[in-house]
């Protein structure tokens, strides 16, 4: 088999021994004879693999009894109408604060709903940055921000405190699980499962029950995160095997040693990857500000589109995959979500210092 | 492994041979080192199944050019509200057709959007027939269907023919793929894939290009018919491995010769159980009127309830998956699906006799 080194920014690697271990039971389930995408979704066998992913869930998160794990579809993007549809209504506004192309994507689905404010900013740096100096606007409906953002590389380290009755509302799509999160200061949290979590296909929300009474009754059924939360998000078949998959990448988190060895982990690998970028004296040259670094998507460029090309080129023909910017940026990115190794990490690096020495 | 037969009523069973398939290349992917499942849905490796899903839906059902083929997600349920959103305006009425608890669904979540019209319905004789006698409203949005009802075991032998101006939109997604449909009369069809085509996560739409343009274009990104047309089905990340499943299912049904060889099969395989059923000299009751039964889902009662009782117990000690009727209407329910074997349903109607030998 050949030997890759997976640096997709989503869909992206799941650890090997997940893999093995839904191969190895693909066509027999636990003894039942048949596969678990082929299992009822109101079957005892579906309905453990069901609960087994929400509880590692909250378990590995921490999160309180005050919160429901919910198992949605759409991805992050669907969420982006979801929110302003259950809770901005006509007398209140909601509140954006502008990291990146993510965040823009939210705030435009909530303008088709409602009146909206931009709370904060850091379009006019090129998002290479995150932003400050908060300002809400009156009668806030919530605050929504995205905690990692993919395409600039830049990550909250921590998140705003708001005043008690707003709600703070995250996109947390590439760092959910990376590290960990105070959850009780965030209202709901929301990401797509194909970065850290697992396949592509299930969406996880976390939200305060406080919250969920809020939700507008009006709201399309499948919109609406009371129909999951009332239902243990079996209102309608889920997409049971993207849930299955979460409940063995939790697994496996958990026997790795929790979110605390994770998060040391992904700081490791992080730090290896800027170093080697700081080092190379302006050779690369990291496109987000340092102090808004993040630790799940190292965004980098090289001297001339030209070299960017043949670094991207020669890291191909080497096993290294996904290295190559988003479409919109383009540069270098290297994502670094959980089921990356350290060995992948340090592979890179020494491909960036061969490639330097070879191109200086 | 355990020998199972499998007539859950979806998520179902799938191919054996796709199955296996799916298994073998599970860790690597045509070569790449990767599970289908860790690459990037920009990747030429994934656009390369998602394209060949699209194409082999297209060549099986016959889908005339002037016709787009997308995948969303959220299942049926989330197109029942996806529809009016896109369709129904102030000046226009959605039309729709009572045929069991999915369109009772549909037509709820269309009263939230705006005004509705039930233009026929089945309800006051429980659903076990097909609404005949068409009434359409004025000025109508479109008229909705649902091809063949799951739990009350019905199914529309032939699709009513509306005036051109009329959009005909039907829910299949317990028949598409079944047999032959003349897609010209229909301007929207829509299928979750656990039954006939995959496992769940990914839903078919097919609709006119015609119907295409009258989307609504204050509808949420993620909800709008336009999103998936322009960009491919690839707006967001797609739920990648269901799309890849649904590609194998499609290779399947093409080598097993197309849907002229499944529908003469599925006619076998129903007519083998309804025979069974109607030879047991009122032993089996089939809930559904002879006329209106259903192909795909077999629907029966027994002389008392704890003969039925009985009758599911020991089924399901012989290897018999899934018989207990739905929820709502207890009974029995044989779901055969493509994938479900002649076999199968042979080893069905043999327990069928020896239970009524045993018990009469």
């Amino acid at each position: 088999m050949k030997k890759v080194y997976n640096f997709n920014a989503g869909p992206a690697a799941l650890p090997k021994t997940v893999l093995e271990k839904a191969q190895q039971e693909f066509l027999n389930f636990q003894n039942t004879g048949m596969s678990v995408m082929e299992l009822s979704h109101r079957s005892e066998e579906y309905e453990s693999v069901h609960v087994k992913a929400s509880n590692l869930l909250k378990e590995i998160l921490e999160v309180p009894d005050t919160y429901e794990v919910l198992f949605m579809q759409g991805g992050a993007s669907l969420q982006f109408s979801a929110i302003p549809m259950n809770f901005l209504h006509s007398n209140n506004i909601a509140n954006y604060i502008l990291s990146g192309s993510w965040s823009e994507k939210a705030l435009k689905e909530a303008e088709k709903i409602g009146n909206c404010h931009i709370a904060s900013s850091s379009k006019d740096k090129g998002y290479s940055s995150i932003p400050s100096a908060i300002q809400l606007s009156k009668n806030p409906a919530y605050l929504h921000l995205t905690s990692n953002n993919t395409i600039f590389g830049t990550q909250w380290r921590e998140f705003p405190v708001l005043p008690a009755n707003v709600p703070l509302i995250a996109d947390m799509s590439s760092d959910i699980l990376s590290r960990k999160i105070p959850i009780e200061d965030i209202s709901l949290i929301y990401a797509g499962a194909q970065k850290n979590l697992g396949p592509s296909g299930v969406t996880v929300v976390i939200i305060s029950k406080q919250l969920l009474e809020q939700c507008h009754k009006n709201t399309p059924t499948m919109l609406n995160y009371q129909t999951y939360a009332e239902n243990n998000s079996l209102y309608n078949t889920p997409p049971t095997f993207s849930i299955y998959m979460l409940s063995l990448v939790l697994e496996w988190v958990k026997e790795q040693g929790g979110l605390t060895y994770i998060e040391e982990k992904n700081h490791q690998k992080a730090q290896l990857l800027y170093h080697a970028i700081d080092l190379s004296e302006g050779f690369y040259t990291g496109t987000a500000k340092k102090d808004s670094r993040s630790f799940m998507n190292v965004t980098f460029t090289l001297p001339t589109k030209e070299l960017t090309q043949l670094f991207l080129h020669q890291a191909k023909e080497k096993g290294f995959v996904g290295l190559a910017g988003h479409r919109l940026v383009g540069g270098c990115r290297a994502s670094i979500y959980n089921a990356v190794t350290l060995e992948s990490c340090k592979a890179l690096v020494e491909f960036m210092d061969n490639f330097q020495s070879n191109n200086r």
